[in-house]
């Protein structure tokens, strides 16, 4: 592996947060990797974690914060511990397929919608069908670009107040300014809008998930051992863990939170929504190049997925010249697509990089 | 959380190893947190990792090694896929307790043979009643310092090879000298000898373990969805990984085995040997101190438990003061024991200033 200046604008694991090199000095010089989950300094480091995660995200007081290893494992969890039977999912890519797929591995039965890839969902003539105990969405699909308006998930929440609604927002936090109190959970890995390294999985959700996992455990439904809602939530009370978790990774989320609280969340979600209307702008009008997702009401701002066709190698690798790494598309689409994550840790100057490589590279 | 030097003797996670540092900046400078989990860097790195463990601890090159969250979820994954219906525990201690637990809240029919804390089992005497089709050792009981012989845990392969044999290694790898090829699967996490950042656990097993889950899904038992061992191995094989891991901590864990591997394992095992004997022989000799572990043939050696009864919190106290961070006993012993861990990172040094401080604060 070698050492050139490279900056990833990939949507995740991505970029780090230049300040990380920071924090984790902080960390190595204050032992924070030697401490016991069960410490005093550990419990104090969760509860100040927690403290700046809600702060940032406007997460309700009311509302549990649980520390897993991945997103990936946030939906094998919520799946487990808040259905017996039957899930449904709105599927409009590979990660809201995961959630789905993710369900009929535990052997529930699980139903889906489905959108073509790039498109969100005709909202006003949707049919669930299964009376589903949880009802499963992909705010922001990575994979496709496409993020779903919120207000049509506090719709079906409106509408199917007994069903656990979940969603991920692994892409989309913190940008996004979701209302908890409108859906029951919601769940993120720290790799992408954190800018930290991966291996921490962050579950948030409220007194119904834990209700739910109480009735399913009560009804024997195999709900899973240590990180079950009920010893996951028994451990969170008393700001500690299960298992010995990631600390570093903790430590590195209460940095970041606090960075982020300090440099001001509004200023985040302005600076993100000015730096992808710079993007699609450019692709809106260029010849060469366009935007996958055609509808603009449903265009990611986090992640903008670029048709590129058959010029994606000589493009990518014209970003890659200037060190500007980017993502390919996921699946079917990876030699045709290019992704760019508009995390806050890209800079205008990134984004405007990329437009000014890619403009020069297709304006010839 | 104040600067002051210290060492971390507690049992895991324990002190880092101090070129975890000078690692973490290689893993910086590298970009290695912002590399995709399906990426050509990272199967280099996936297959490295492997490569510098197996090595280390003589693993046979047929045998598979995954990578999961921890040793708690290593012990989640064995019984969800080795064990559709019966298990067998030898329980020990906490730790055998948690993997016995973790059986029982996956409602397995589980049993358990127990001997008394401090004690190992009266291995002529074993009746395995059940027909377990896993058969669950904890090789080193990290909460009494209790190691059982290996030879004892053979015998048993031997005479229940339709059994699978798990063994917990998480406080004896790499200083023990396993046979693989007379067990069937093992796991540790990286926060105790590998003296690394928690966050990673790491799972060797044999294809009669694949084969079991396999039997275990086509019988329609729930063997877990990314994580189930059939998904792990498809991805294995191609240096892969379910979801996005803990690259940080894979790569540190890399550099670590190569570390290790370049000073000896027979070396750090002479080592590890000569700095329990150290302990021990204090202990034996002081009127005040005594091990808990009174059978010497199955006393840690990476684990010493010392009965301190009611001077602990005085001693405890008289250890910090010197920067030596010692742990409590566990559970009902938090009070009246020390626990200090003796594993490569801890040095001749560090284990002579503690027997000289509890030394010197015993025999006024």
């Amino acid at each position: 592996m070698n050492n050139t200046k490279k900056t990833f604008l990939t949507p995740g694991p991505t970029e780090l947060l230049p300040e990380v090199k920071a924090f984790m000095q902080d960390a190595l010089g204050s032992h924070i990797c030697s401490i016991n989950h069960r410490s005093g300094e550990f419990m104090e480091l969760f509860k100040n974690t927690i403290s700046e995660l809600k702060k940032l995200m406007s997460i309700p007081e009311s509302y549990h914060v649980f520390f897993l290893a991945s997103a990936t494992e946030c939906m094998d969890r919520i799946i487990a511990n808040c259905a017996g039977e039957r899930t449904f999912h709105f599927v409009n890519g590979a990660f809201a397929e995961r959630f789905y797929k993710t369900a009929v591995e535990l052997e529930k039965r699980a139903e889906k919608i489905e959108a073509p890839y790039g498109e969100s969902f005709n909202f006003s003539d949707i049919n669930i069908y299964n009376e589903p105990e949880l009802i499963a969405f992909t705010h922001n699909e990575t994979s496709t670009g496409v993020t779903l308006p919120l207000e049509e998930i506090y719709k079906i929440k409106a509408a199917h107040s007994d069903s656990i609604i979940a969603v991920d927002i692994v892409t989309s936090a913190p940008y996004v300014n979701l209302d908890y109190n409108k859906i029951d959970c919601a769940f993120f890995s720290v790799q992408k809008g954190f800018a930290l390294p991966a291996g921490l999985g962050v579950l948030i959700l409220n007194d119904a998930c834990l209700e739910k996992a109480r009735i399913l455990k009560e009804d024997n439904y195999n709900i899973g051992s240590y990180h079950n809602f009920l010893a996951l939530y028994e451990n969170a009370v008393k700001y500690q863990t299960t298992e010995t978790p990631n600390v570093l990774d903790i430590y590195l989320l209460w940095r970041v939170c606090e960075y982020y609280n300090n440099y001001g969340i509004e200023k985040i979600r302005k600076e993100t929504e000015e730096k992808a209307a710079m993007l699609y702008d450019f692709l809106d009008s260029s010849a060469a190049l366009s935007a996958f997702v055609k509808d603009k009401n449903v265009r990611s701002r986090t992640v903008i997925v670029i048709r590129a066709d058959d010029k994606q190698p000589e493009l990518k690798q014209k970003l890659a010249e200037k060190g500007l790494i980017a993502g390919s598309g996921y699946g079917k689409f990876k030699e045709s697509q290019i992704r760019i994550a508009n995390f806050p840790v890209h800079t205008r100057e990134n984004i405007g990089q990329v437009i000014k490589t890619l403009h020069a590279a297709t304006s010839s």
